[in-house]
């Protein structure tokens, strides 16, 4: 029998999200019955809503930035038992055989990995439903464990913008001696900072508004260079080991690259788009890597809580009531949020 | 007293090539004078010659890739010896105290290194004058030593087509286990198929041409794929860890992200040119890296030819009179080579 199921879902690209009631499937052995409490807001959220990306399968119940208690564990689950605080990120499954699922990245599984919402699940072909709702149901392989001492309410974002800028931090080296750049400051990018920082990293953002200088202090990046500064840009030159480049719509990666030193990398993190074409000179004058990362695998988001237990980095966050949803939604394309938003479960009582 | 040279130069952008006397510098305390035996014809030389990059200093003797017998060296030169057997290739200055040249990469100096021909001495801003002459005086820093059991006829190829593929198979940690694919097969492809061979790479070239595949086993290449065949390209997908791009002009670079694997590497090596729009998906599906690398450092350059005596690894050439260097650039332009052009400097008494 499955169990009843309550959230907010989109029924076609035009509409707003509403209360939806579906079903989620009975525990299978390796499956984990959670209760979410808190779950973050995702730009993704919002295209995968409006059919941005022309492959929303209606209702579509977003959310994947989730963290909750479990409620019921399957037969064979041995990693969590009922009651243990948990975490679920971008993705559910994944074919757990191909080379890169087999490094723990499973984000990359050459069979593509089941993705949290608007996927399908690889035994029913049933849509897969996300965190804008009461409950979930998900094999234990994708439940990440909440390690005491982090916030809850606001560990949610650590789930996607946390792991899609820490993945490519640790992955070329973020450390004591470095020079990061974090260009954009949205949701990705005041997470790559907070990381990047305490990681040991020397930590400058990059940005179009002047405005934001104090806000990425506050952050603590060390440093502000103001991209639309020519001369800034310039002195600037070759100075970066580690661009993360959090910029969420098509762009020129070439300003990026000209400030990523010898032997750097500028990492596209933010757009899923076309990058405009660039002269070769830009990568073969000091040998430099432009590279794309999204998200991240099971043991690295995993290594990701609990480095923010252990170091007290927690997203900035707004907490809101499920019904200001669709206010969250348009607030966040005009970027009126510092900087991510989470949505309190139990709100759903009230809808 | 400076003394005489006689090589052959462009004396303007429409101009074929001519004979023509000059004068070398008298040798400074650090400088090694050599007399040029051979010096490999490379698609630069062409391009600098008819002022494809306008900015063409006429007249313009082209030619790095250079190898010749010290004759002569001045008070404070210790690396070599009058007898000697050397090598020059594309550089022969550099700041030598920045970054990158204290990293043994003077190919990226911060302060642009002082190529061959066609640059200016950083000392008295005369206009440097390369290979395509009887003798050259250069400073002993950018003298390369050619090891015992090195043809000296078929090695100047190495000193740009070789280090430019070489340096980056090394940087990219070519060997064996590592799939290697090569794209293109002219001079620079053939050097990039023969190295990674002798690196104990598995190497594919991917090519256009089906006619290229007997061609390619004959370097040694394990195996050819066709780059406009759909299906194959299909099923390459995230295939080589490594991919050398040795393409000479503007192209898509997506189809050659898309046959490497995760966390591999394109890199561009030929193409000094726009490269057109490419989705971030294509960098972002299996954290790839697309990135450009230009020769060498004195270093890796000595280390090339050090590795190639030891492992008998030559260029394919075609050796040539220099009154015969015009035909030369009309035949490498229509790739009729296989697969670099070497002048005899010996036929230069006859010119």
């Amino acid at each position: 029998m499955m169990s009843q199921a309550f959230g907010y879902a989109s029924t076609h690209a035009g509409a707003p999200l509403a209360p939806f009631h579906f079903e989620r499937r009975d525990l299978r052995a390796n499956d984990v019955a959670i209760r979410i409490l808190y779950c973050g807001v995702c730009h993704s959220d919002l295209h995968q809503a409006r059919n941005d990306w022309h492959n929303t399968v209606y209702p579509c119940v977003p959310g994947h930035e989730i963290v909750g208690e479990v409620t019921a564990v399957g037969a064979s689950v041995t990693k969590v038992k009922p009651g243990a605080m948990v975490a679920i990120g971008c993705l559910v499954d994944s074919c757990r055989t191909c080379a890169s699922c087999e490094k723990g990245l499973e984000q990359y599984c050459e069979a593509y990995p089941t993705p949290t919402y608007n996927g399908r699940d690889r035994q029913t072909g049933e849509m897969t439903y996300g965190g804008y709702s009461d409950n979930i149901v998900t094999r234990e392989e994708f439940v990440m464990i909440m390690p005491d001492g982090l916030d809850p309410e606001r560990a949610a974002p650590l789930l996607c913008a946390g792991i899609t800028t820490w993945s490519p931090l640790r992955h070329w080296n973020a450390g004591p001696g470095k020079r990061v750049a974090v260009a954009g400051l949205g949701g990705l990018g005041h997470m790559a900072v907070k990381l990047a920082v305490a990681l040991g990293a020397d930590v400058t953002v990059v940005t179009t508004s002047p405005s934001k200088a104090a806000d990425a202090r506050a952050l603590g990046a060390h440093d502000v260079l103001i991209s639309t500064d020519a001369d800034a840009m310039a002195n600037a030159r070759n100075r970066f080991d580690i661009v993360i480049d959090t910029i969420p719509v098509s762009h020129d990666v070439a300003p990026y690259l000209g400030i990523t030193a010898l032997d750097g990398a500028t990492i596209v993190v933010g757009a899923i788009d076309m990058l405009p074409a660039i002269h070769s000179g830009s990568l073969l004058m000091g040998r430099k890597t432009l590279a794309g990362s999204i998200i991240g695998g099971m043991p690295e988001t995993q290594e990701l809580l609990d480095f923010c237990a252990e170091k007290g980095v927690l997203p900035d966050c707004e907490t809101i009531a499920i019904k200001d949803i669709n206010t969250a939604f348009e607030r966040m394309e005009r970027s009126d949020v510092k900087y991510r938003f989470v949505i309190d479960m139990d709100t759903l009582n009230a809808a």
